[in-house]
């Protein structure tokens, strides 16, 4: 816990803390020029008591900083729809975007703590919701963010006079909820519950600031300072490589790509009857994962040319169509790039009871990310450890997660090649990049088996499909589905 | 009402039938390719009665398309936070990029038709409704959308066939809603209701289709026809220009911006002692409208460094920190550009109860892209009307709306340009396309007063904010707003 000297502040007349306010306030507002420069994102997390005055502290701390460079999010209670998606998920949607302020008015801590207090966890399940939020925040940090996360304090007393003032006005009593009442009834509990969320989520890259709310300028002025030190802090120490940590997940050893056997083939007879049984099973379990809520993430990287497409196909087909998305990643948009690299595939994931099928995956960062230098060295060797932690907290909310390489050899990739260019219908699947990105075959195998080497976990492990073939590989693919969709339900039903 | 010619279809053996689905599946397949060259964007609306096979249907429609082109939206009943926005809102936000198709399994008619059957309407909310249905209809097909609309119609007889076999099955009868057995119930309620909507909403630009679903292939093979017939027909007149209605909106008369006086200022006494006051009574007005569900537009457009951003700042620093955001409207990201030019605003609109500030609007297409050549003649030529009936359904929603032009003369942003270059702090804010827009004053001022005399309407008028002198400009600015929030509570009283 850091902050100002509070000491000293507490001696200052009212006039001398009126310029001394002024004067920081100027300051936040030159500094938010040199975020917008250095490409700084900036999350204020403002927790605390109900009626603490967390809203108004908001409102101070915002009020000269230009309006087209910062937002204010009320997190509200999640909604059903929001339930139906990871705790982190609306969280992650929230996060700003680089050179930008986004300032919340409570989130992961409030959301948390009510749970706790309400007896919704688990002892397992609240390790869980708090180690998950601190990965949460420390990946944050590690890819530039700055987290400055406040808890405004209040006496009991302090906060029932300042609910009973807001009741006494009809265009203030709407602000008091049911929960701020609790509080004061069962404020020991809170007490508790506040301390121990405090306790085990105070780190070192996103340590608590636990402010006194009683005196409104003090409090304000204390955050200004949290928020110009973190600033120069954060722009300072911007580029510096991020210690890797060793892997933590528990792995399933994996061929290298050039010990998979391509030469496996299917006749087109077996081939149509394999594939009506398969398609046939994955319908009826389709609806089987609908009824018991369980999501199912399938994501697809491969060589170009490999047969993804027609592959995803196969699957879909089989599927009803309400059911399933699938998200086609390309580069990403400006808003996207501007993000946690990870945010475009939080964002996209499938509710309770749905698929979501990706085709090319957040894999790409330790793939063409790496190889055409669109992030650092340590970027990408930090994202291994990042993308398991990713896939844990999504295998921990229940999903099913497959993840394929579909595989061919370089030979059978340039027959393919040359057979687009030469089919006029297929020619927009053929580019010149296709071609430079064949250039780089060696670069991308070598890159592939370290991916698949370490983020091979036992909850979200790769599947090397063959497709040589690519009736063979359709086949391997939907039943690879298959088996992992009816292990899942099997745990489930015991 | 058109389609395929039945009696012949009806006459096929079940082995024709089959080659004849074959075939016309391949040409969606081929003419999906065509789409994406020539940008059009594909909505297919499916409505229906329920377990009339919709979701069928549509499962059958994608089963040769590119997934990665495609996207299956299943519409359910609105949210409560969905409930706080106007009815298109959430309607506005499923279309798709040019290029792609999304299937909608049920939309805006069946949120209607059970509202309708529900008794939720007055007879002139249900007007409205109809003819806010067709507009957002004829706009999206003015602006180049294929919108084609299904009705999948059965028997009850069935209807209750299906459902009860449906209800068979654990893994199937969660598809049964409470909806679809009171339409069993009460079939001649909701054979009215449909045949009203369907009379309301037939327009030429987006027809209806009644497809009988008692048999599914012949349904789907009607589908595929009306689709592949739709694009190419869309195709054949997709740059063709539309034609421009007569303004049928109650216009304000307003001066030309040479005729508005700017040597109005006021000392910095003066200035400060009102800014206390408005921004006192604005807070409170705030609380008013969240009370009261009143959601609020305000839209700054302005001559560069007539000082929008300080005068943003003056009145949102009156404002709780939870109940407004600011939107900084730039140039449109990818996603955007590919859509309606409407979309991002539709998205963007404030909830019940908050207040949406724009800093640059929807206007930008009658402006820059006018001027730059970014739309066409007849894109921003239809503009005018467009945005008028989009602001006229966000007022008939309850919306105040207010519209800023921040108006100083060519000197003074000539000074404010140079003082720009030669501060430091400030260099940010001048850029080449600053001077290069100067060039081109005459024709904006063109454009700005052709603007203002074609959108000044009675429920959305402009207001020109005289900004030579900036703290005139903010006084005029913050009271505006008060003036236009207390007229509509005053309605609201009534």
């Amino acid at each position: 816990m850091s902050g100002y000297a509070e000491n000293e502040i507490q001696k200052l007349s009212q006039d001398e803390l009126k310029n001394l306010l002024k004067k920081v306030r100027g300051e936040l507002a030159v500094k938010q020029q040199v975020i917008k420069e250095k490409n700084l994102p900036v999350i204020v997390l403002v927790e605390g008591w109900g009626a603490s005055g967390k809203g108004t502290l908001i409102s101070y701390l915002i009020r000269d900083l230009d309006p087209r460079f910062f937002q204010v999010i009320p997190v509200k209670p999640p909604t059903k729809e929001e339930k139906r998606k990871p705790f982190l998920c609306r969280h992650m949607e929230n996060i700003p975007e680089a050179g930008k302020f986004v300032f919340l008015d409570s989130g992961w801590m409030e959301e948390t703590v009510f749970d706790m207090v309400d007896g919704r966890f688990s002892d397992d399940e609240l390790k869980t919701r708090l180690h998950d939020i601190n990965i949460f925040e420390r990946q944050l940090v590690d890819n530039g963010y700055l987290v400055l996360k406040i808890f405004v304090d209040v006496s009991k007393k302090i906060q029932k006079e300042r609910i009973d003032n807001l009741l006494s006005d009809k265009d203030t009593s709407w602000r008091v909820s049911k929960r701020d009442l609790d509080e004061i009834k069962h404020r020991s509990k809170y007490e508790k519950a506040f301390s121990e969320f405090i306790g085990a989520t105070n780190t070192k890259k996103a340590p608590w600031h636990v402010i006194d709310g009683s005196k409104k300028q003090l409090a304000e002025l204390q955050v200004y300072h949290l928020l110009v030190n973190g600033m120069d802090n954060a722009i300072k120490h911007k580029d510096e490589p991020v210690e890797i940590p060793d892997n933590v997940f528990p792995l399933v050893t994996m061929p290298k790509l050039c010990d998979v056997p391509l030469d496996v083939s299917l006749t087109k007879e077996v081939y149509k009857a394999e594939l009506k049984k398969a398609q046939n099973k994955l319908k009826k379990l389709h609806n089987k994962i609908y009824r018991m809520g369980v999501p199912v993430i399938i994501a697809y990287e491969g060589w170009d040319a490999a047969g993804k497409g027609g592959n995803i196909k196969r699957l879909t087909s089989a599927l009803d169509a309400r059911g399933f998305a699938v998200n086609p990643i390309a580069s990403p948009d400006v808003h996207e790039k501007n993000r946690h690299y990870l945010w475009r595939f939080w964002t996209r994931l499938p509710k309770t009871g749905h698929i979501a099928i990706f085709d090319r995956t957040w894999y790409g960062r330790v793939m063409v990310e790496r190889l055409e230098g669109f992030c650092s060295e340590n970027d990408w060797k930090r994202a291994y450890n990042e993308i398991n932690e990713f896939e844990k907290n999504l295998s921990d909310w229940g999903a099913v997660i497959v993840k394929f390489w579909v595989h061919i050899d370089k030979d059978t990739q340039l027959s393919r090649f040359k057979e687009r260019e030469s089919t006029p219908e297929k020619q927009w699947k053929i580019t010149d990049e296709d071609w430079r990105n064949r250039e780089k075959w060696d670069d991308y195998e070598i890159a592939v088996n370290e991916m698949i080497e370490k983020t091979s976990t036992t909850f979200a492990p790769w599947h090397i499909i063959q497709s040589n073939d690519k009736l063979y590989a359709r086949i391997q693919a939907i039943n690879t589905v298959i088996d992992a969709i009816e292990a899942k339900l099997k745990v489930l039903k015991k």
